[in-house]
């Protein structure tokens, strides 16, 4: 599997280690991973820190010119939120673990020239499934519905 | 003037005062306000926390029934990632206070069905105006430039 897909399911067992939903996401920069991590609505109470969100943010303050040239990974396909954020940094190119438990705003992302590449990897897609037939409450929350 | 676009503006000067980019927003739930917020990038480091997120993330976690009655006050036109915000947790209306200094993702939303009332207030677009010229690095981080 690739190296940095089986850093962004770490982040998602980490998350449900921890009680949480189990997305995680890893941004990649030359290479390098400089931003990672994972949903944080139970941990933290966050509606912001969905699994991408939370790595933009461990991320840091980056350079346009850097996001530019970044690759984000996650392991479910991204909601609104985080297609938003995708495009608001200019993220060329997303690599998604699975959008067979959820479909998020792919349309969009390709519709604005990013390059969007579904893997439908196995383990996330246990993750989320089991995840979500034991907290359908908390799964439902965490996309508004 | 709007009594919630009112707080908004007041959010906007706190972070101002606060040495960060003055754009404020509310969350308004039956009349009363659920979530208030401004801006952090400059004083948290946070590449997520948009006033609207931050108004998000400070109204806490809330069931979908209680966003699909809000209305969401921006002092700014909200950019990909807040308009995304809006979408996942189907925020059906937004008052901005104005789009002359940055025009965001009006269109998506709309084209989702989300009521947008662009108020164009004299003192929002002063707060940009001045920040932007005193300011332009930070401000075109902020958008992704």
């Amino acid at each position: 599997m690739d190296k940095f897909l089986e850093t962004a399911i770490e982040e998602a067992k980490k998350g449900r280690l921890q009680g949480g939903i189990p997305i995680g996401s890893v941004i990649v920069y030359k290479g390098e991973i400089i931003g990672r991590g994972h949903n944080k609505r139970v941990q933290n109470g966050s509606v912001v820190l969905h699994g991408e969100m939370d790595a933009f943010e461990n991320a840091g303050r980056q350079p346009a010119s850097v996001y530019k040239a970044c690759t984000l990974y996650t392991t479910l396909s991204p909601c609104s939120m985080c297609s938003g954020a995708i495009l608001l940094y200019g993220i060329p190119k997303v690599v998604i673990g699975e959008n067979k438990t959820f479909s998020g705003d792919e349309a969009l992302l390709k519709s604005r020239g990013v390059q969007v590449d579904v893997v439908n990897n196995k383990i996330c897609i246990d993750l989320m499934e089991s995840f979500i037939s034991a907290h359908p409450e908390l799964w439902n929350e965490d996309i508004g519905e």
